[in-house]
């Protein structure tokens, strides 16, 4: 099927594009009232990432409502430990919560490291199938995955954390037992992602949330090195990685096999691009608060962010994703300006 | 009374040293089961921040079991906005919440513009005081503060948070009021540490925790800003300002009138140092999970760390609070390590 709007696949290649696109993280979820009424009608969080036909829904719900220039695939990155055998559970208000998790080496056996991942993990594929059906081209659908680093945290940890302390003790103590769960996220990460292009996804994003936990020489051997393992794999689709807070390690990443760089709000774009350099699209990075002014402020702040680009290979976001509690008409501004701009 | 060690001073002026100075944050705490023996014969967490016998207590343990080259006064950064008028209650197992916030114009006359800090803050003056009664001239004894920013942060938020996002809202809907707050915090904050330095305390340490949050821009103006008026103001003991997170900031920070500036471990200290420059005392960055290692593995990561120093002006510390579950053995290997490396 032909893409309608393909600027965001240009713009990650470093191709010519007329403007720049545009989208936002966590765009499908509680922003939009439409998504609260699917949501609402549910048992949970988990009902709506494993109905294909509703994820596939609210995937789309942005692109209708909001006019972004690609849609993200509406799951969640913890459906791969979940897939490897670590049942999560999502509590409200607390977020994430593992009943088992991995510490010594003997609790390894809890997971399995060799999973079909077109079976454990067919809702996914089966919610990306149904959504490019619906979206019939009228944007490119991106799939994701969580890297490595960010889901040993959780498999270690069992739950969200301040410090992640527990998961950083272990790359101390048993460092070991830290790289034989991490090749094994990865290997099943490389071949759930690749299940993805296949499904359909016309890009992928790999989200490690909790790379700024770590110093630059810990993120260089238990971030870094599997990240470049599953860019060197996954070559189908163009690739963003999105390192929050690793600004230390973002020459190292631009080095890797992929085509966009996520940037988060705190660190100025200019930087950013000194960094990482001329070769790779960058993607970000207003500040998600920067959504809660009012809509002249909001196209300001925009406008600002558009001219320090400086025509540069760019895909347009929010440094993180966007706040359950933004007003929609918000977003439409910041769409809007980005849309309007000339280059 | 004549100090017996003021290594630390020296280090942080900028001068000649036998050997770098080294103390931890959170060394007064929960890693000492001399420690959870005080504090657990009591009501809770602010019975012993407001006791000063006991509060000195727990603040000389670590000189006596660690042995520390510095004493901080035991106390929290939370009873300034207390005495503003805003009470807090430190939560077991959730962290500290306010009853009442600040979000609006109006709700600022919740807050006492102008207060007697002698008279509000006297249970802390009195425990500098009977500290540096018992250490007797032992090891100097370090008086702090929050950032005005930090602080705002939980008089808007009202309770630890991932994004605090409320109070970030605040500097794009009402950037006036978030002056007049940050301000106000501001003066209470010099009047304090004045008392504090009055009261005894031979140096001065700012922790703005949350500094990270913020892009470079917005950090300027709501952060930079107002550590500039206490640096300016406050100059009777060497002062260090630890802005968490904020490594795109650290020039300018340098530039303030400061002697050291706090290092977390997620930057390299050698690129800090280039930030920097040389005329400034440089205090960290030990990742704190590194003390979950065996004690060779301690012993090596901290040689590493101090041969990472060049012979330059630096106080050693962790990049962060020692994590109370911590064995204080490995603490003490730490603290040995720094005592017996020869520069």
């Amino acid at each position: 099927m032909s893409l309608q709007n393909d600027l965001i696949l240009r713009a990650a290649r470093g191709e010519e594009t007329e403007r720049y696109p545009v989208w936002l993280m966590r765009q499908a979820g509680r922003i939009l009232t439409e998504y609260r009424a699917v949501r609402g009608a549910l048992s949970g969080f988990k009902e709506l990432v494993e109905t294909p036909e509703l994820a596939a829904e609210v995937t789309i719900q942005p692109v209708d409502i909001l006019g972004v220039d690609a849609a993200i695939i509406f799951s969640d990155i913890l459906v791969v430990p979940e897939a490897m055998g670590l049942e999560y559970q999502m509590v409200e208000q607390k977020g994430p919560w593992f009943e088992e998790t991995i510490r010594t080496e003997s609790e390894l056996s809890k997971v399995d490291f060799d999973i079909d991942v077109e079976d454990r993990l067919s809702y996914v594929l089966e919610a990306i199938k149904i959504t490019n059906k619906s979206l019939d081209g009228r944007v490119p659908l991106i799939g994701f995955a969580g890297a490595p680093w960010t889901i040993f945290c959780y498999m270690t940890e069992g739950q969200g954390s301040k410090t992640f302390s527990v998961a950083r003790k272990i790359l101390y103590t048993n460092p070991i037992l830290a790289h034989r769960l991490l090749d094994a996220i990865t290997n099943v990460t490389i071949k759930y992602l690749k299940a993805q292009v296949k499904a359909g996804a016309h890009m992928l994003q790999l989200f490690d949330s909790w790379a700024g936990i770590l110093g630059p020489e810990q993120y260089a051997t238990f971030g870094l090195h599997y990240l470049k393992k599953i860019a060197d794999a996954v070559n189908e689709v163009p690739l963003t990685l999105f390192s929050k807070g690793a600004h230390h390690s973002y020459s190292e990443l631009a080095a890797l096999n992929c085509n966009t760089i996520g940037v988060d709000w705190q660190i100025d774009m200019k930087k950013a691009r000194l960094l990482v350099g001329e070769d790779r699209t960058l993607q970000g990075n207003l500040d998600p608060s920067a959504l809660y002014a009012s809509h002249k402020d909001v196209e300001n702040v925009t406008k600002n962010m558009l001219k320090s680009f400086e025509n540069k290979r760019h895909i347009v976001n929010l440094g993180h994703g966007v706040y359950p509690d933004v007003d929609p008409e918000k977003v439409k501004t910041f769409i809007q300006t980005v849309k309007n701009f000339e280059r």
